[in-house]
């Protein structure tokens, strides 16, 4: 029953909206969900591909990853290549070792896994050296693949060091709030790198069910127009807004119709990090649940000792109700 | 005999053809093959050129070959150096090292090679170590030819890691389906990469044999229209169109029409991709033989257990033949 | 009361200044202070941010900071962490290791400390070796450590290395000269980098205090426009002029209303760098105290030996004064 | 006399010229050489620059010099430095050392040497190891700054393969061949490298002495028109034509009013490389003497045993005289 009335009141809603689809191909085709979230709220599109073959998308994991588990990740990789090689040692016999004391199983172990250790990481003390001819052979590959396990881990720190990234915080909310003597819907965002984010540009773009002539309820885009989209240097904060003006595609929508609709507000982000002179790009998508009605956001940048204006960045979605006329 | 019906038929295309050629220079100016293909199926260009230098094209090889074989290239360089220092230090004697016990030269090589192994990766153990003034100093020389070439390995593997690149799968076959009403010319890529690929953009072009006024055949090229040629999101597959409307230059041709037209249908595509902010390229070529009449492109796009849609980018190519009308 | 005379002469201005203001947002919003300057003389913001965790902005610092202070940085990091393991190795017990004489704990601790930079540096001469379990384990870990460090030292590095970055100098001064009959406001840049700058762009806005319809000050910002603001080779110096003709915004300003609006004048200078093709950014801020009325910059270029212009690029704040009509 | 007929000439060539200066500025301004070359023939400009400080342009040398002085370099460096450190060891005394025999300076020095060699290659075998404080502080510093001196080798490695160049060959000559009825004034370029140069565009301007009203001669720029300025895709050769027809700057030039005239033609062309996508740039200057009259250019392509065309890039400027009409 209550899709039913949702239903209905999609219908109605195609009347509502006045203003013209998305004039350009979003990439999604008729396959988008209707039910489901286009993008997840970080941004990252809530699809799945199957990739081509096993090491596809090894880089990109490894580069994307974040920082505690690339290390861990190394770590592990380093003591699982030296338990590899120190068994290996074991097996055709610490006696082949110089500088080795016989002994039980741990004991021997041990050893040859110091001496792995000292091989993986070409630091060759040598109070342990290689003796036998297998036993050196085997030792001459493990310094080999230490340096090789060495230069890649130096490739991928770099990488990760250089991939473009913004430090974009958005508030957590959409807000519908007064704005030149109407309503405006919206978010802030805040700019916690170091570094300046130069000529930054934003699009908005909402997602809606629509009810066809046919009755066939598709998933339909809106752009949202916004006051201002561009701005030269995103040093501080910036609140967008777009203006729920009789131009909007939204305009006179209730909070239950934003609902019904199943309305996803999907926000595009595109600047120059200055430092790196690299395009980044951010994204982060609201659903009608994180619209909140009537409430206006906190002041954010407050000025230091020496009178420089500082954004509060962890306060970016900070905001207070208003009284309900 | 054959050949001269095909001269004929090109005749005859060159009256069908009402639109326009390309009208910009493509840059391969007249020396273009009549009878090869311009561009193999995996869009490189079927040329060639003879370098200025030896060195010049390494570096590019190095980085585009494949994984495989640049390890296999790395290894067999290290153990070639190796070998090479090892016959040096036998020919210098290695009676000049101390911690070494004299033997045929198949003991002494072996000991000789240990020892190059262990200053090349400067893992040095000192079981074996220089004593004489010619091996001592032509050690130094190896221990630093050693890391410079590990500082040469470790500036591939990032040069690898940081080419730009699209992992685009292409359908193997071009189709001829139903399209609007009519006929299309169709085909089907899928983003095979775990990064997302934006504002991505699409060209075909056709190259034909013509027949000019003056009875000379050159070649000649189209723009192929499409339906839609930009999306601002390559998340999933994306099957591309030209409609063959009496705007087509290949509208009416028959199946014998483009092979005797020597037809190749070349695809250009251009993207950004997001994790490394690079635009990256990717072609493919089709000639008249890898299209199928009458047929549709299977469905490549399931749900994975939560909902989201997966694209199976290993049956890109899936289609099934429609029954003639 | 000097304030009131200032805040007098502010509307004056109001009334004096024609052409429009700037049609772009900066991004500074009405934030922007009133009395302090928006941009240091370097051409950093004058404005701080709140980073959201402890490592944010490290490697921004790391990859901005002055060449003398990395390497001192790197150095204490290297030495710290050796003192940091030197004192784990005394406290388990120096008896732990072979080649080791025990004494006082200075001579200890220096035992220890040799034997950590060692193994930090994998150079691992030997004549110290670890022998107990704790302390090899311990040895091992610090040799895993140190290549990690030593990675990341290089990917820094390079980060520093491939930084893309113009090397330009301004004139100290803003000159108001003669220019074509009337008078011009300029300043003078050189590339002070071997490499050239191609398509360079510079654009010069000015910040003034204005006092509204409502009697509010606030900050306004003026385009000055330009006589040439786009070169396609910045290879020697180059004399960018504002002409003081009736379009500009401060044209009849005297030298105290410039100071009483509080004026900031902000250059930014965008360029191509040809060796790393990279596009680079520049910025300089002057303030109303750093304009020489009735000056002329002097000569800039010297012809070497071989007759080949020269840039004397500390030269290029050189100017003189003009005698005053 | 011969300076009076010139510029005679000159005067005369003013007349002779129709068509419009560049309207762009090229960033020389008037200190342009009227008899020296603004650019050398290898596309560098003629001009010199005054550095800040004593490693400003350390980067951009160590980045562009050819690879076999890179090498020396380096291998200079480590040797130097390497003797540095003996000459210290030497002065502190070897017999700091353990397994050092004592001897006369140069048995010491070569000690010492081996002794520093494998320090700062971080092989240390450990048949010489350091006893003594001060010998053992000097030995940790060295291997640290190995080191460094090795984490920067591998970032200047790096700096120079990612260093985006195009290997675009010139003909060493320009043609004024029969074109379309009339003649044209030409230049061939082919692409030297295995990767492919997308959207590869072609400038050429000319530079020209010239009288003005008032009787100074000075320097004027000219844009000369292309017949084709841009291609998709340059694979093979291209021959750059400029049309000798009244449009052109030079109609009616004879080879004596060029030389007069000082003319200078600069190519710039710019395009982007297909493997790693950085827009990369190449110039190539021609003076009046380098032009060849009534020649063409010799076929430069040849099909390999496969049916591929070839270009023979070292024969890009080979042209063959025609006889004079």
């Amino acid at each position: 029953m209550a899709q039913k009335e949702n239903t209905n009141n999609i219908s109605k809603l195609l009347r509502k909206i006045k203003s013209k689809p998305l004039d350009r191909e979003l990439g999604f085709g008729k396959n988008v969900t209707l039910n489901g979230r286009l993008m997840n709220s970080d941004g990252s599109f809530n699809v799945d591909r199957e990739p081509l073959g096993r090491w596809d998308n090894t880089y990109y994991h490894l580069v994307t990853m974040s920082w505690r588990h690339f290390f861990m990740l190394i770590f592990s990789f380093f003591l699982l290549l030296n338990i590899f090689f120190s068994c290996l040692y074991v097996l055709i016999g610490v006696e082949n070792f110089n500088g080795v004391t016989l002994g039980d199983f741990g004991h021997n172990f041990m050893q040859a896994f110091f001496f792995s250790s000292q091989t993986l990481t070409t630091v060759g003390y040598g109070h342990i050296s290689p003796n036998g001819l297998v036993i050196s052979i085997l030792a001459s590959f493990e310094s080999f693949l230490g340096l090789l396990a060495f230069a890649l881990m130096t490739g991928l720190l770099y990488g990760r060091f250089s991939r473009p990234s913004a430090k974009i915080v958005f508030s957590e909310n959409l807000l519908i709030a007064p704005y030149k003597g109407g309503k405006g819907l919206m978010f802030r965002m805040g700019n916690a790198h170091k570094s300046e984010l130069i000529e930054t540009e934003v699009q908005v773009l909402m997602a809606v069910n629509q009810r066809d002539e046919d009755g066939t309820v598709n998933r339909k885009f809106y752009p949202l127009s916004l006051e201002i989209n561009k701005i030269s240097f995103f040093s501080l904060s910036w609140t967008i807004v777009h203006a729920l003006s009789d131009q909007s595609p939204i305009f006179n929508f209730t909070a239950q119709d934003i609902l019904d609709a199943n309305a996803e507000i999907m926000v595009l982000v595109k600047g120059t990090d200055e430092t790196s002179q690299q395009v980044v790009h951010a994204r982060r998508s609201y659903s009608g649940e994180e619209i909140v009605w009537n409430a206006k956001f906190s002041p954010v940048i407050e000025r230091t000792s020496r009178g420089v204006p500082k954004v509060l960045t962890r306060r970016i979605g900070a905001h207070e109700l208003l009284e309900i006329e």
